[in-house]
């Protein structure tokens, strides 16, 4: 069962179901969003405890965050801990990025770990395999696409795929030339092979058949922006668009084969560009959900991009992104330990349901938050706030020992305090 | 010597000069818009160690950071070290805000220990004095404006004063009603005082005689937005607007006396508030600097509002806001310690920065720090990073040992590396 062809067939199936309530939109809004690639459902048909989840237009903005080891960093457990913090603090779902130890170990402890909708980036494992010693060149089309359908087979629910990267644009960009070249992974790998093998990326020269796969497990796919600006220098250019464009005629190969695909984009944008880079994004892919890798917005913060990442998130989700994936403190730096992952996914958060907020999704909790707080009711802030543990913390560091119903920032010169002193009683 | 009577003579000053050389714009430039009172230099004339600082159209957005005693956390020290912490990573001004203990020598001493302009907000210290014991409602015109002339002697560069406060509109909001009425601390305590008495503001019934204080110090007024949205449920409602006009028209009786002024802003928006809200008041103040407070965009953030606020801010900034009011991660729950103080500046910069490569201001910083990453040069990432300190520590927590070249995120699995080993050879 295809959730896209049930759809299009007008049909409802349970996780459209799931979606609806959850979202409180009507099951007939999901069926078509989800008909005409506008939403897309991940969830692996094998993987038995993926909660439903909808990703796409009128729905809550959702957030990803990314775990995994590095060839540095193999600790399974502390990766899995990663994931189970993340959806503690609101993750949507999780990204298994592993490329260090017991790839397999870790990708199947973390299906098991967390109900919510698990990706991965198949490349990976098959670019760091014991038979590639020599080099990412090494990897076979096989290797590709037997790493895929093992993720497949594990009950990965959705995969990141570099497309678009192809010989002609990857050509194009060296003739033009940019600052930073490749920054994802996957594309680097890909454009190294394709140069060194003389080849085109099996991913697109083979994507009939990475359509089959898709369609036996009724995996979405994650078009990965594998030429994305890795710095504000980078952004916007030819580079970047010829995949967008590659990645739009993409999605509408996979949809008639009723494969659900999303559509990856940057990375590193300008405060100005993110509008119209998301309505070209909607323009390219008619409407596929758009996941954002950040973007953030300066490239002079490490340790801090998650507020950069935040800032960009924010403004992308305003005007139409749908997914964020977070960035966390130790972007450009390291990877990133558990308090990291907590930072980025409660920034991440923020981002996302400001721009909820925004779109006039979601500000039932904001309104409850304020009349807690005019009233003084601290347990109910704590209850509203996005990390009660946080709030409580700050808030006993410095009472008010003076007037505890306040706060140590005016005490019983609170504004809240003067209205309710003097101004509710002047009638 | 007034800079706006000056500039209105066509004459540059050393201020005026000063802030061309920084901003890298034209004397021109700046003489026209300090005429027009579309740039304020706050600087007060008998203060000598105020380093000149513009503030509006065309130049670099500014942030502020808030300092001072609350009546339960009284160290002065402390509070001259959270100035000084507050201009080391990038405040451009700073205010006092102190409304416990001895608050002359707080403000004596964070005028002398910081070069940069710093603001206050007398009614504070009116509305503490020890002769108003029975509240803020005890508080005389005089008081009031004793308090003005002693800051201004005192040699603060700009007080925000809420002269847009009046009855009528005070009247107005409690008719039409709002969730949370006031948190503005000034606005609040005018407001009390106002109803209580039954008389109108004196920072607007006698405005002409605070145009004359200012005038004999130069001193720059922050019109301030007493009536502002303090969640928002509350956003850009008729209370707030009427002030905002209420400024608009003062803005003008000050610029016919030579008295520079800005106008200050909210407070919490939500994020498609934000651009409607920044082109209202440049409107309606016929282009005074805009100084917003935050702006924070949801209400759900507590221990986190300085991300909430980078987010308003850099949107507010890049659609025209030219000064940014930190917020620390200590909003609505305490007052802020040494490290809330960094924090909030440092998300305050990144806000402000991000807005600043939108307007095509400032990307020099990205380009270099975008070399310097792809160059593998640590040492000058470090140097470019908006906090050294934090990116160093943040690598030496989770240094990759495999490829110390690289970071532990990717290592030799690295996008750049992958680039420098093979596509660089490949031709």
């Amino acid at each position: 069962m295809l959730q896209m062809k049930e759809a299009k067939r007008g049909k409802s199936t349970e996780a459209i179901k799931k979606v609806s309530s959850d979202e409180d939109v009507s099951i007939d809004h999901i069926i078509s969003r989800v008909a005409k690639g506008r939403i897309v459902i991940p969830k692996n048909v094998t993987r038995e405890n993926t909660t439903p989840l909808g990703i796409g237009n009128g729905l809550r903005t959702k957030i990803n965050a990314n775990v995994g080891t590095s060839p540095d960093y193999q600790a399974i457990e502390e990766e899995v801990e990663k994931a189970e913090i993340a959806v503690e603090y609101g993750s949507d779902t999780v990204m298994d990025l592993s490329i260090g130890g017991d790839v397999d170990k870790i990708r199947r402890k973390i299906l098991k770990s967390v109900n919510v909708p698990v990706g991965t980036v198949p490349i990976y494992q098959a670019a760091i395999s014991p038979a590639n010693r020599g080099g990412v060149v090494e990897m076979s089309s096989d290797d590709i696409f037997n790493a895929i359908r093992k993720h497949a087979e594990d009950g990965v629910d959705f995969l990141t795929v570099h497309c678009g990267v192809t010989l002609d644009t990857v050509n194009s960009l060296r003739k033009r030339g940019r600052l930073m070249d490749f920054v994802s992974r996957g594309g680097s790998f890909l454009a190294a092979w394709m140069l060194h093998n003389e080849e085109e990326n099996p991913l697109y020269s083979e994507y009939d058949y990475l359509l089959d796969i898709a369609k036996e497990f009724d995996l979405t796919l994650s078009l990965g922006d594998g030429m994305r600006p890795g710095c504000l220098a980078d952004a916007s250019d030819e580079a970047q668009f010829r995949e967008l464009f590659t990645l739009g005629s993409l999605v509408e190969r996979a949809r008639n084969k009723n494969v659900q695909t999303m559509v990856e984009g940057p990375g590193h944008l300008p405060l100005d560009h993110i509008e119209s880079n998301v309505k070209l994004q909607k323009i390219a892919s008619n409407g596929a959900p758009f996941y954002v890798l950040g973007p953030i917005v300066t490239d002079i913060a490490p340790g801090y991009d998650h507020i950069a990442g935040a800032i960009g998130g924010a403004l992308a989700a305003s005007v139409g992104a749908d997914y964020l994936c977070y960035v966390t403190p130790s972007e450009h730096l390291c990877l990133p330990n558990l308090r990291d992952v907590k930072e980025g996914v409660i920034a991440s958060r923020i981002a996302a349901h400001a721009a909820d907020v925004a779109k006039g999704i979601d500000s039932e909790m904001d309104r409850a938050m304020s009349e807690a707080r005019k009233d003084f009711d601290w347990e109910k802030q704590f209850q509203m706030a996005i990390d009660p543990d946080r709030a409580k913390k700050l808030r006993s560091e410095r009472p008010s020992e003076s007037d505890p119903e306040t706060c140590s920032m005016c005490s019983d010169y609170c504004a809240l305090k003067t209205v309710k002193n003097y101004l509710k009683n002047v009638d």
